[in-house]
């Protein structure tokens, strides 16, 4: 066993380290986004998501790379770091679509509390 | 070893292609929900909803599946792309969770825009 | 093979276990705490969610001990409930992160419906 592997369980865990890194930075800027929305400052907001999105693509590119991989036949170990890795790139980018979701509702906000001179204190 | 498995490390994979499949189903349905609900289309929403709550139960059941497996003390081969089911399926869950607050949010929204008589032009 | 192993497959399974237990616990509390938000009752919404605090950070502590190990060298068997141990603890780590931003809302569109008196039905 393990000889003809062509990815060992060190790399696999590399990989895991960077989808975590990436998928990390992004949930970061998506945090951010949230906040600069709340604040009503939406061009700041948008920006922050397209930030998100490049890392986003790097790190689910890593992520598509190994499920080739493993679908095309080769024998892979799994890591409890690589699992970390998927699950820190999933749920950032359901973070993500979410986020569309979020802004569109603070811009109506917005706009609703000046309309009534409602100054909001939160 | 793996004389007494009785769930190979294919049939898993299976399993995880197929809860993919049905979560990824299940996704597009929420996705389009909230965007039904950003427009004010809160009938066709409900009924994404309730499509969505369908591919959902069907991924669940696999998932289940194989956990009473594991846990009825059966040797499973953990792959990669069963673990990007369950993060599919969880993560599609969630935003389930979530989409019914996301409805709410914007039926409140388009009440107050009505009385205001502002039209949305996002 | 498995002599040198320092947690065993059942010792994995059971710290999976643990977490969906912790994990699962909070995620109650936010979606209690967003049901609270919903119907206005905000000092009961915050309750909720500084008690999911202590079942993320109990559950988040299992998962970093486990992930230590693992990057310290230590083989692992990776096995599929503690797997969805880590789906469940990320999704409710990311709930948490979303119901601030929810119950943000909630509170500025209550403000508004006060404001204008309407009475939300839903």
């Amino acid at each position: 066993m393990g000889g003809n592997k062509m990815a060992t369980k060190k790399e696999i865990s590399m990989t895991g380290f960077a989808i975590v890194a990436y998928a990390g930075d992004a949930k970061t800027d998506l945090i951010a986004a949230l906040e600069a929305a709340k604040k009503g400052e939406f061009v700041h907001a948008q920006k922050l998501v397209a930030s998100a999105d490049q890392a986003i693509a790097a790190a689910h590119n890593e992520q598509t790379k190994l499920l080739s991989k493993e679908a095309g036949g080769e024998d892979m170990d799994v890591t409890f770091i690589m699992v970390h890795g998927q699950d820190t790139l999933m749920t950032t980018m359901l973070l993500k679509d979410e986020t569309t979701y979020f802004i569109n509702e603070y811009q109506r906000i917005d706009k609703i509390e000046k309309q009534l001179g409602i100054h909001p204190t939160i």
